[in-house]
């Protein structure tokens, strides 16, 4: 896969600070939001940046590995059961994303299942779910390629609507456990050390989930030569189509706010790919999942929230984004130290 | 002074954790937003807690020691010029209320200046700013107690116009000095260790600053003998007037959303005087000037946001307000896993 991401410019960067700078308040005072500002202005190109039509797009996948080992305390159901929760708003996002005026698309990667046509589901299912990677490839090269465009396509059609702002979710009982896989691929932080209790293994099922993801990767390590053969390995159709959509929404300049350990694994991939889409997201918060921080960490990005949520379904970038609004908010809104007549330090 | 707060029941505490643990999403999976969830339903003690008429009060006042002294950067007008740039909305604290629908009152609580009558201003000046306690006491202990009654009777108006949610912001050139006073005498860490830079001393004003006030701290502390003393001794009339409105909300079982440093080092009076009132607090951030931190630790309490903020103003209670308004929304909202018919663990 190709990429073709600009960096951002650095001239819009120093415009910005000025401009932050002649606000009426202490240099500095803003803290973060004075660096999500200059951010999403650089992005914009623009000294006054605005987000538009901010959406949230929730990718939905089965795992195959939920089908035959032990590494979830929820039967793989579950990702149907939620998907019809979220087409019918009773989901946190559906609660989040009403709140803050964000609008919401479900996307149908690889569920294990039939749903109806309904105006909120993009069906783009690849397959009803993955393979079990303890087995083999968890898709084939064909597949991962097919959704990592699918992922491209989704995006481009919410640019088309004028959406600047995107923010990525997921559901798919098991995929903590490939998300765990692809960290620790393109970390090299060791498996054991990438894997957590997901949806609230005990710390027997925890070990457990240690040793087989263990047996995976070392199964699976020396056949992968390219981030896309470490996505068909390891993913998740809703992470691969993900990190399609991530790398897009860089490619047309848009915000995009990463979520958590999932959408954080499928951000690895795409960055792989190519690493001038770091300069395009916003790390909306640090997960209670154990590998989040140390994925952060990695990046060495500094997250909006941390509050130990660990939920997935985008719920952190749709409670990050009125954080995210006050810092374009007061870049545009705010007065300066001459319009408002106030003595300087 | 008096307090009659009452601590929260815990039965209801139980009955919220169970109601939240039937909701579509794993246990604890929403983190700090289930907590204040919580919080607010046992502060309304209803299952279905709701923020009504969310109200930030700023409370300004000028301060005796930085007409003499040097402990910030900035000159005491500017106390008094950003009171006009909050009634003309120009500043940080306008554009953050309006974006979130949060109702703004800016209080003189002793600001050096006149101002003319607007509906956005309670004049309640005590005087024209402090006396310098580099000297003597910062205000008699009369001013004190009218200071701390004229808070509580601010507070017990916006409660019968239906306002069930208060945060707390101050403006007040000078204030971090009286903040780190009050610090130290109500937490007994060493006053060096409570000064911090405020609006932006460099490196040397902030050696001069610490010197200062340890006189001054060394001065007085043999006559205080009481939390109304030490207000009246090292207050800020914004600061005195604060520790009443505090009280008087959490009498009147009020969610309190506590800012930064002054707003906190207010706060340290008002737990003095009486501990349940911390039952009723939201500590909405931990803010950039160093003392904060060290408060809510002694506190043993977990802020929501962490994003370098040091401005005052409320800032910080502004814009975590919608997080706190997500999870009183997710309690309200979100299905069930029986009335989704979804999976257990």
């Amino acid at each position: 896969m190709t990429s073709t991401i600009k960096p951002l410019c650095k001239e819009i960067q120093i415009a910005l600070q000025k401009k932050i700078d002649f606000k009426t308040k202490p240099l500095g005072s803003l803290g973060l939001l004075e660096t999500i500002a200059i951010k999403i202005g650089s992005i914009q190109n623009t000294l006054t940046p605005k987000i538009i039509e901010p959406t949230i797009v929730v990718f939905a996948g089965d795992h195959g590995i939920t089908k035959t080992k032990g590494v979830s305390p929820y039967p793989q159901e579950v990702t149907q059961q939620m998907v019809f929760n979220f087409l019918n708003g009773g989901a946190a996002i559906n609660v989040f994303c009403k709140q803050n005026n964000i609008n919401l698309k479900i996307v149908d990667a690889g569920v294990n299942a039939d749903f109806d046509q309904n105006n909120d589901l993009i069906s783009l299912k690849i397959a009803k779910g993955t393979k079990d990677f303890s087995l083999g490839k968890a898709m084939t090269t064909a597949q991962c390629n097919l959704a990592l465009e699918k992922g491209k396509e989704i995006v481009n059609t919410l640019f088309h609507k004028n959406c600047n702002t995107i923010g990525f979710g997921e559901m798919g009982i098991g995929n903590t456990s490939s998300a765990a896989l692809l960290m620790s691929y393109f970390t090299s932080i060791n498996i054991e050390n990438c894997v957590g209790k997901g949806t609230g293994l005990d710390d027997k099922g925890l070990q457990q989930k240690k040793t087989i993801l263990k047996e995976v990767y070392e199964k699976h390590i020396k056949n992968i030569d390219s981030p896309t053969e470490a996505l068909a390995t390891f993913g998740g159709f809703e992470i691969v189509m993900m990190a399609g959509a991530i790398l897009e929404a860089a490619a047309l300049k848009m915000t995009i706010l990463i979520d958590g350990f999932i959408v954080t694994s499928a951000l690895l991939a795409a960055n792989a790919i190519d690493k001038n889409v770091l300069d395009y997201c916003i790390f909306t918060h640090s997960s209670g999942e154990q590998g989040h921080q140390k994925i952060l960490d990695y990046l060495n990005v500094k997250p909006v929230l941390n509050l130990g949520l660990r939920l997935g379904e985008g719920t952190g970038a749709a409670i990050a984004l009125p954080i995210i609004e006050s810092a374009t908010l007061f870049l545009n809104e705010m007065a300066t130290f001459e319009s408002a007549n106030i003595s300087e330090a």
